[in-house]
């Protein structure tokens, strides 16, 4: 089974809204409060080598992009920390502290304990007038991602000029913001890549996504081959998946690169070919 | 190093606020919002023997006892799990939905992830207009607690009638709102027994706590002074510890008992005696 089963389980447990976006969403004093909980271990989500203030860094900078991702500006993250040595806590909490500074949210609190591995569970809290959801894509959009793609994978794979990419994400909070304020009707961030990410849109869309491989975005002096399938499939880039009606596109300060349009058919294509859903997920042995 | 210490090397990186209170707390649209994490592992946090959906019950409860200790409302929750093994999932949710919804908060949203021990981090979003912090004590107010206190170690020590106290806690939610509209002027849940937590309550009080073994309310049926000892340094109930000005008191609606009063001198003691900080705490091998 794997976690897209696992939460395709649990969505017919809770309102079906609860597993649909990158965070929750509840109304509160006239605005949308959006919520977001990540869990890290340490063998399995953080490469090797990494220190403790980096660790802190990504843990904070995975869910800051979840509420990005809504078009919703950071207000608070907690951190739980499942620590193997106490002593660790101090450079983690320092790297979380100054990512949450970054980004212009407080970290305001959290929880310790003893534990076998390393185990960070970090929740934002965000907040926004108007949310941008999974859902809302409609047949004539433009598809568009910010940045570039596969840096990532990339730097697992070797290249060690993008291992900043990999171990230090840039949640795209201002652009979060401002494609929000553009009028994007759908996002999502794309850290387990875009070919999975673009059938996460899908399963929440009455439409299809069609993209070409010549407009991706590829990580620089990667040969092209390796580039598109890096793009295509690899995980760890925190960059924003959107659609936005043609007539919105560009957005100011927003760097962001066309890739393709929202369809009518109910499928995920590149260059006219399906896109099979595959890249970084959690499996379990069956 | 213990959890406290932690906490301690915690606070002097962060705002202080962040760490002195059962959640955190935000200022949005008019009111408090209040956040609370908790992280549980199987084998150090759950006792033998429970099943998946009261363990989801529990990871429930724990977080939303933090919000209502703040006299807070519980809106959201949270669950990120770190599974052992992935049709544990279901269970887990069930229980974790069920208090959610005996409480009248929505189980909003959460994470999944392959992990050698169950773990579960479960995290609470609440409001209230004005909250009721730790700080806050004033000499002449008097000490409280709802319900009774000891019986969830009683369990623990084998009397199998307070299991259900045990692995099903209660949080006091209408407590809470109701102490806090009262007037209550510090408040926190007793979760890892009085004696931690009215020294906890006195590291952020310029005042001081006096506590007589003779008023605490004990497990009916153990002996006195088994139940004294319960009482004051047993863990996992989750009660309301309060201070209230003796105008205010009793309150409408909340079960509570006088247990003492607040004094001038910052210390805790019981019947005249220094009270020691002793009871459960997570703690690492030194």
């Amino acid at each position: 089974m794997d976690e897209r089963e696992l939460i395709g389980s649990l969505s017919r447990m809770l309102d079906a809204a609860a597993t649909a976006d990158d965070c929750a969403a509840v109304r509160h004093g006239g605005e949308w409060l959006v919520l977001s909980t990540d869990m890290l271990h340490e063998t399995t989500d953080f490469p090797a080598g990494m220190t403790d203030p980096e660790i802190g860094w990504m843990a904070a900078a995975v869910t800051i992009s979840d509420i990005a991702a809504m078009g919703a500006r950071p207000m608070a993250l907690l951190l739980a920390v499942g620590l193997d040595r106490p002593e660790r806590l101090t450079g983690i909490t320092e790297g979380a502290l100054a990512c949450c500074r970054a980004y212009g949210c407080d970290l305001a609190g959290g929880d310790t304990d003893a534990h076998i591995e390393l185990t960070i569970v970090s929740t934002g809290l965000g907040a926004a007038e108007r949310v941008v959801r999974r859902s809302g894509a409609r047949p004539g959009d433009l598809v568009c991602v910010t940045g570039y793609l596969g840096g990532a994978q990339a730097a697992l794979s070797g290249c060690d000029r993008f291992r900043q990419r990999l171990i230090a994400p840039s949640p795209r909070v201002a652009e979060g913001l401002a494609l929000n304020a553009a009028g994007a009707t759908a996002m999502m961030d794309i850290s387990d890549g875009l070919a999975l990410t673009l059938h996460d849109m899908l399963a929440v869309n009455a439409c299809g996504f069609a993209v070409e491989t010549a407009r991706l975005p590829l990580p620089a002096g990667v040969p092209q081959d390796e580039g598109r399938a890096f793009a295509l499939f690899g995980g760890g880039d925190f960059e924003l998946l959107f659609t936005i009606p043609p007539d919105r596109f560009p957005v100011a300060g927003v760097a962001a690169t066309v890739i393709g349009c929202v369809v009518a058919e109910r499928a995920v294509t590149v260059d006219g070919a399906p896109l099979p859903a595959r890249g970084y997920m959690h499996r379990w042995a069956e």
